[in-house]
């Protein structure tokens, strides 16, 4: 057997402290499967006395993340820290730069600062490696990179944020607002005190940038993510979605669009029996269609200690089993390709709408007419009961239509004199 | 760049011509993928002057398989024959033999051989690679063998044989008989001339015992899997499952029991929101529980040539970029157990059962006393309408119980004097 893989720890949250659990409780298992022993030489928390209730002993603990970089009884940096920035970032430039390979968790700093650290990594021919980054244990990187390699990609479509998904699981199986819901999610962990960034998509634009990065041969631009969050999802926007056969779910795609690469997350229906509908509470999945594979769908746990830190170990056995540092893109980084926004308008599907309007006459009518004039055709429409001389909410779906056409009708309903409130566009993903 | 790698490849039917169009197709494409191109430096085939449709100019036809494992231009031979024995066991035992990696897609014989084979290749520090082998493009060996290889797995369940599936997506769906069902399956091309392996379980125990191997760590023993095919299934069947809120499905199932590793293939009622419900026509699907992984499920094309090829092409892009063979089945071959046949009788679980009996005062009250002196507890039970005076049938399912008690209350059913013929229990998984 060989010498063993050390390794460098920066960062003893539940995912670090997951990962000194795994590899303490696995150890004879893991060193069959590659060949070595993998030990921890040493870590660095922000409190180092704090009880994780696991077993630290005979391991080092240095005063500061980067520390971890310099010291050369460190083959590997494990980096779990989180945040695009600070310690994290600079943690990863320096192990890489002292020719040390990187295993990471870290979404933020992968998709934000991909296009320093790849080049970084690459030159000093060691591995940057981000299994855990998306998905949690869904080995969603390893498909993209290595099971599926053989494929030019078309679509990746996924659920990418766990907190999320429990949110709207709750709002659909329990008639839930969405506020009852993120208080439930917090009460049970599944939320942060301040969950903007799993709400507002920011989380989930994150793991899409790197999954398209991975699928289409660009440099991940978390900010050529056109991004809306739940934020204005109602109770009858979920219940009217299931009456209509489909379930909400915050979407993530990147698709080819003539108008080039397109990547946006933002609510969507999908059909109750796609199998992204059956995609519970925190759950992930990951719809991938490749031109020789066709569709496969990979679904599982999305975060968590467990998950995350099974994840972090894969990437660990591929380097200790000295599989050679690939381009950690897929492609070297110089053949990467500027990802630009795609405009929405190319994007052409079904919509979903819903309109608050005035209790009077002929406004149905008018809704249908106004959708009629711009050539947009009705699937279904809904308008649910109602007291009379109250508002009236009115919610329908269309068949495939340009954005472009969708959005401009959109803009003259909301004109109507009889709307209340701005119309609601969300789209369809068949 | 380095050096091309060189393959000589076996068997130009449907998978082997894909293979070839895949190489040529995406030639530029995988050399940036793996920092070499690959190259076909010679094929065999049975008839070499057949139009496959592909441009095979410049490759070289050797006479007997076997042959290109002796050339000097071959790196790795890609074995896509066929079957466990014969001409594919012979190439692939001479290629391992000769030093040279190995890619098959050959489930048959790496469940009925592996436990040959994969000590020669590792004898040979060799590749010996079969990600085409189960599940068509789904990267599940992958996922089993390095992604999720952190982990203790605690089952395996699948939907592995894209024929069976076809034809239970066909009954469920269009109420057609099981023969109709096959029918419908030859016409499209999803099903044989001869589909026993297919419909009696054969293909789906070879394909679980590789995965089983992986997972459990063991050698594959295709024959301690307890196999139960299609045969027998009537549509009343499938539409009483789908009532009483399930899918019937063709479930391999592989699961650490009190009594050792069962591993198991039979039709199964899964509950219709589940995963596996969703698994429609030729799909295919894995579950999988790992104990820090919780569940993943892997799902896509279990067949075809696309797929396939995507498979094939996927082991060789490892090869070619110099990942180091590692053990066949996840472990080094002595350090595999023996799969000896546990015991059905220590399945728990609960059970559909369908009962064609004489139309008589008091039969529903005899099968229920029957159950219930077993302490079967009865969860639904149906008789659906029929003419009086002619057979009836009855189903219903039960609560969780033992294989053992449930076997002997069965027995005891199947004496009662108004029953017509040999009752069928079906199992509910979970």
């Amino acid at each position: 057997m060989s010498a063993p893989l050390r390794i460098g720890l920066a960062g003893l949250g539940t995912v670090g402290a997951g990962v000194v659990r795994l590899l303490k409780d696995r150890g004879p298992a893991l060193a069959e499967r590659c060949g070595r022993r993998i030990e921890i030489a040493a870590v660095s928390a922000r409190d180092p006395s704090r009880d994780r209730g696991i077993d630290l002993s005979g391991i080092d603990f240095v005063e500061t993340a980067v520390g971890l970089a310099a010291r050369e009884d460190v083959d590997v940096v494990v980096e779990l820290i989180g945040g695009a920035g600070g310690a994290a970032r600079a943690l990863v430039e320096a192990a890489l730069g002292a020719g040390k390979s990187v295993v990471t968790g870290n979404k933020a700093l992968i998709a934000e600062a991909g296009g320093t650290l790849a080049p970084l990594a690459e030159a000093h021919r060691v591995h940057l490696r981000y299994e855990a980054a998306v998905g949690g244990g869904i080995p969603v990187i390893k498909a993209l990179s290595e099971g599926l390699a053989a494929n030019r990609i078309r679509t990746v479509r996924g659920i990418l944020n766990g907190t999320s998904n429990y949110i709207l699981t709750r709002m659909e199986e329990g008639g839930t607002s969405f506020a009852s819901a993120l208080a439930d999610a917090q009460a049970k962990g599944y939320a942060e005190a301040d969950p903007t960034f799993d709400i507002d998509g920011t989380d989930a634009a994150h793991k899409l940038a790197i999954l398209a990065s991975l699928a289409f041969g660009v440099v991940p631009a978390p900010h050529a993510v056109h991004k809306e969050g739940l934020a204005g999802l109602t109770d009858l926007d979920i219940s009217a979605a299931r009456a209509f056969g489909y379930s909400m779910k915050l979407l993530a795609v990147a698709e080819e669009t003539p108008d080039g690469l397109l990547q946006r997350v933002h609510p969507a229906l999908v059909p109750a029996d796609s199998p992204l509908a059956a995609v519970r509470e925190t759950e992930n999945a990951i719809t991938i269609e490749g031109d020789y594979v066709g569709r496969s769908v990979i679904q599982g746990l999305g975060a968590g200690a467990g998950p995350t830190a099974s994840a972090v170990v894969a990437d660990l056995l591929d380097i200790a089993r000295g599989v050679p540092p690939a381009p950690v893109f897929g492609r070297f980084f110089p053949r990467l390709a500027e990802a630009r926004p795609a405009r929405l308008a190319a994007r052409q599907g079904g919509y979903f709408l819903r309109l608050k309007v005035q209790d009077r006459p002929r406004v149905m009518a008018a809704v249908a007419d106004t959708l009629g004039d711009a050539e947009v055709s009705i699937d279904q429409m809904h308008q649910p009961h109602h007291v009379p001389n109250t508002p009236v909410s009115i919610v329908l779906t269309t068949y495939d239509t340009d954005e472009a056409v969708m959005a401009a009708a959109v803009e003259r309903l909301a004109r109507h004199p009889a709307l209340i409130e701005a119309p609601r566009l969300i789209r369809i993903e068949a």
